[in-house]
């Protein structure tokens, strides 16, 4: 079990700013995200998107942002816990809280920020009756290790980015895209019609025309086993037809859904699944628990991400005393703090 | 008189977002501003310090902040109007407010946005007594044309930048600087003290040892005048000893000090000369005035730009419906909104 003042739940920009705030108060966070890297609903939903209303950021993509606030909190040395969502948290007798992750990191901690959006990031699952018993060993949510899939007979679901990128990377057509392919690829979609950037929806065009992937329109409404293992899907189009799609390995890249999960049974005060808040220090309605970013709810409340960076200065200072009770806290800048300077690692510069 | 729905008041960094975040909203601004050009704060008191704690600028000085932020309001068009203070603010029988500045400009308007940081920048003064009458002829407390000082025998007062810099630029001895040079240049300063640049310093030390700039360490007591021209001033070194100074020109740069002015007499409640706002609009209690950025307060408030960001975004959606009485104000994500598209400039990616 880890001792920490802060936990912050969610590595999104908002989740990130607040670890910032809190470096500058000298109170060392760590942070816990279900996705594997920074960046939040940013990176997942609107990565090469560019978003235009972060205040000096005349235009940035989501990726950007995510990449220029991890240099930001660099100097205050966070600790992330990525790939696992909060399942408990408990009050102890001495007044912290004990959290626990779906991969048992264990930090008991003074002070919490929610800032989770929307909630834990899931991958959306393919709905198939009995199908999940191939969890792992013929069905995957995710790519994880690519090697699975080489050499394999691979059948990939979906219509986004992510299942037209796989295709193509799998694909021994296109050499140079990944080390790693299957024997065969085939692209099952509802319909045809594909979402991604402009060339590699050219480059599946070609691939499909050359029989370098196979694109089957229809859902999944059945499956065949043979000796415990997964040996075909049911396959029905448009028209109604079912057939048989033989395959080793299923791949469904459906995209991902929020989850609020564990957190609406924390005892905080919840208003249409969102975190109601105070104005002033951006408390839950449990002391030493915050709230900040898309979660929270309050009067004249808006969704936008700068609003959320406000929301964290004020909860940092709002933690603060909890932290050093018997410290005086001070608002200080950090264009002239030599404190703040320090903490930064900045070097004095020439005309100071 | 100009009509127009909104002014902001201040065009450092909260008032240019303000800005931004009206024209989102479709609301066009005039922007009221004492100084001669946009940053307030930023770019008068640290135009090359670094900044640290703008959400996703790791590192970014004043005027580069100021210069960013012009970016990303000139799809919006605002009207900038300079070097001019509002000298009142009247509500008229129709509810709009009549809007005038100490340069003649008349503004009627809807909404007021009051960011105007710690208030107007004045530049310091000389204080001298009678010393005043020669302001404007041989006595200036701003370089504006330079060449009002060309060939002239020049003495400039003040210890910072601003007189380190003039001096340099004026002085015969650095042709690189400035096209305009004084026949002779006298740096003026109570200590023998100054704070600029290492560059520029260096400069300067050597410039006192070649005699290219005469350095004289004491304080204005008194003048000289013969036929109404300022001929030479008195000036009372450390040891109390007073010798005469001739000039031909007296240029005044001792910085700038900022004044709340007539903020003060609009009616709005005060709290230590901060506006006293709501938390939900950034409204002040006289409806359609808002206040954000370092000038107001409420509980929790916390001088920091990142504050005055968030602040502006509930004002811009605490006022749009005081003039779109009869539309529903919708929130619009920059990333995803093609009405906000067209109104930034930004045409479809490619991808969309």
């Amino acid at each position: 079990m880890t001792e920490t003042d802060a936990v912050v739940i969610g590595a999104g920009p908002v989740g990130l700013f607040q670890v910032f705030q809190l470096g500058l108060l000298e109170i060392k966070a760590h942070v816990v995200d279900s996705l594997p890297y920074a960046g939040g609903q940013c990176m997942e939903l609107y990565p090469d998107k560019p978003i235009y209303d972060i205040p000096g950021l005349p235009i940035c993509t989501g990726q950007e942002l995510a990449e220029r606030l991890l240099r930001q909190v660099a100097p205050f040395e966070p600790v992330f816990h990525y790939r696992q969502v909060v399942t408990s948290l408990a009050r102890q007798p001495d007044g912290r809280f004990l959290l626990e992750t779906s991969t048992g990191t264990r930090l008991l901690t003074r002070t919490v920020f929610i800032a989770a959006g929307v909630g834990a990031f899931q991958p959306r699952t393919l709905k198939v009756e009995g199908i999940e018993r191939f969890q792992g060993t013929q069905l995957f949510h995710d790519v994880g290790d690519p090697a699975t899939f080489a050499d394999k007979n691979l059948v990939i679901v979906g219509g986004d980015d992510a299942a037209v990128e796989w295709a193509l990377n799998f694909c021994a057509a296109h050499a140079d895209r990944h080390p790693h392919k299957a024997r065969r690829v085939t692209l099952l979609h509802r319909r045809d019609v594909f979402r991604s950037s402009d060339e590699s929806l050219t480059q599946l065009r070609q691939s499909f025309e050359q029989r370098a992937i196979d694109l089957v329109v229809g859902q999944i409404t059945g499956f065949t086993e043979a000796e415990g293992k997964l040996v075909a899907l049911k396959v029905t189009d448009p028209d109604n037809v079912t057939r048989d799609l033989a395959l080793d390995m299923l791949l469904v890249l459906l995209g991902v859904s929020p989850k609020l999960g564990p957190v609406a049974d924390w005892g905080l005060d919840l208003e249409r699944k969102q975190l109601q808040v105070d104005t002033e220090k951006f408390s839950t309605n449990v002391p030493g628990i915050f709230a900040v970013g898309d979660i929270n709810t309050y009067p004249g409340k808006k969704k936008l991400i700068v609003c959320g960076f406000h929301e964290c200065v004020l909860a940092a200072f709002g933690a603060a005393p909890l932290i050093f009770p018997d410290k005086k806290i001070l608002l200080q800048y950090t264009t002239t703090s030599p404190r703040l300077h320090a903490l930064l690692g900045v070097a004095k510069t020439a005309s100071d």
